[in-house]
């Protein structure tokens, strides 16, 4: 039995957290946070903290806080020399606290409060100091059910970039078409099936040999038809100037 | 029994050729293009054509050619008041010749040579000039399985640069993502569960309500760090400031 105290109740800890408490050689030992938790989540509020004076021993800390408290909380942990790791795909393994075995457990995923996630689609970077460590967090990992993938704090920053291009700049452009079908009285679900095949493509094919469209094959016309339906808003069709060019370089 | 003839061999054509050919109450009349159609479709190919003044009468004419080879071929038409339609998303109705009963039957998707598709996951836009020839293009689509919706040339127009962002521009995000990946010796695949989770969000949420990310909580910090992981790359900086005060102007 592997024990394990999570700090933070946000998307991520909360996730966590009941993934812990569900699966039958993890032990959710403690679960901290510095105001009173949400007990809608369904779990068992024996074992709720808010006091980081009060956490016991566990084989392994979770920080699933922000960015920015990391190293503040990492600081103020009571104990020496236990496995502390964070979960933010941009803080460097440096900002924990040395006092204390230090590592990442990075889920690559978009966390929503509504539903109970399937760790099976959730990828979980790694890095540790010490590489006895590493096999306890596969093994977290993948009693949760998630994938591992050990990767150096510089990586993990260019793979979370990379996050925030298919998930954050993605769902940026389905918001743009949101508006636009929007505007013209048409329902946004019409392009969901479309949305969908643009990724299941990818099963067999490179983005690069997946593309098509106006950008791609230089049809002009299409082009200028599109940019004048932006003229209204000039940020829009800023963004499809600017990725048109993109695709046309890429492809050029 | 509908009969159909085909004009065009490119994906659109080969599709609906295919899909034609296996529907009981569909009849594939003939299948023209210019040149010889390459007969590795499984496609009996005793109705080929490759001279228009070889067509012969049907229910319908559909011309699955490129938008610029629309109203040329449009006009070559060797006949009168039968019913023609163009599956572009971008060119207006009026570019089809008065002479025939004009429609539009236009596929919302992204078609490949490679995989067989599914129509369910075709939504298919019609327009016509008689009301009468609405009735024959919705029973068409309805027997190759696609859901349909009536919508007017200026509406499709939007549908169609809608369909871009989300289409191609989201795929050229996952181009740049593949690109920095493969950089820093990491996996694209890897990146593939929130590709996923990011369109499934959207099954419940709109994406406004679906936005997370460092743009939407102003993390200047991260969005610092990850401008400086795009120095070498520009034009993929520019993207990325671009999309960031975009996401920042929708939710500030």
């Amino acid at each position: 039995m592997i024990t394990i105290s999570v700090i933070g109740a946000g998307q991520v800890g909360t996730q966590f957290c009941k993934a812990i408490s569900a699966a039958e050689s993890l032990h959710l030992e403690q679960w901290y946070n510095r105001s009173k938790i949400d007990q809608q989540n369904g779990l068992d509020d024996a074992n709720f903290c808010n006091d980081l004076m009060q956490l016991k021993p566990a084989d392994l800390y979770i920080l699933a806080v922000s960015d920015s408290a990391i190293e503040t909380i990492s600081n103020a942990l009571p104990f020496e020399n236990r496995l502390v790791v964070h979960t933010s795909g941009s803080v460097a393994l440096r900002f924990l606290n040395k006092k204390n075995r230090k590592g990442v457990f990075y889920p690559l995923q978009t966390f929503s409060k509504a539903s109970d996630l399937d760790f099976s689609n959730i990828p979980i970077c790694i890095e540790t100091t010490e590489k006895s460590d590493r096999k306890l967090l596969e093994t977290v990992a993948n009693t949760l059910g998630s994938p591992t993938y050990f990767i150096q704090s510089e990586q993990r920053q260019s793979l979370h970039l990379s996050a925030v291009f298919v998930n954050n700049f993605t769902n940026q452009l389905y918001r743009i078409a949101h508006e636009l079908t929007d505007r013209h009285g048409l329902e946004f679900d019409i392009l969901k099936p479309l949305m969908q095949e643009t990724i299941q493509k990818l099963q067999n094919l490179s983005p690069y040999m997946a593309q098509t469209g106006p950008a791609k094959r230089n049809d002009k016309k299409t082009i200028k038809q599109h940019l004048k339906l932006l003229e209204k808003t000039p940020k829009y069709q800023k963004i499809y100037e600017l990725i048109t060019q993109s695709i046309q370089h890429t492809h050029g």
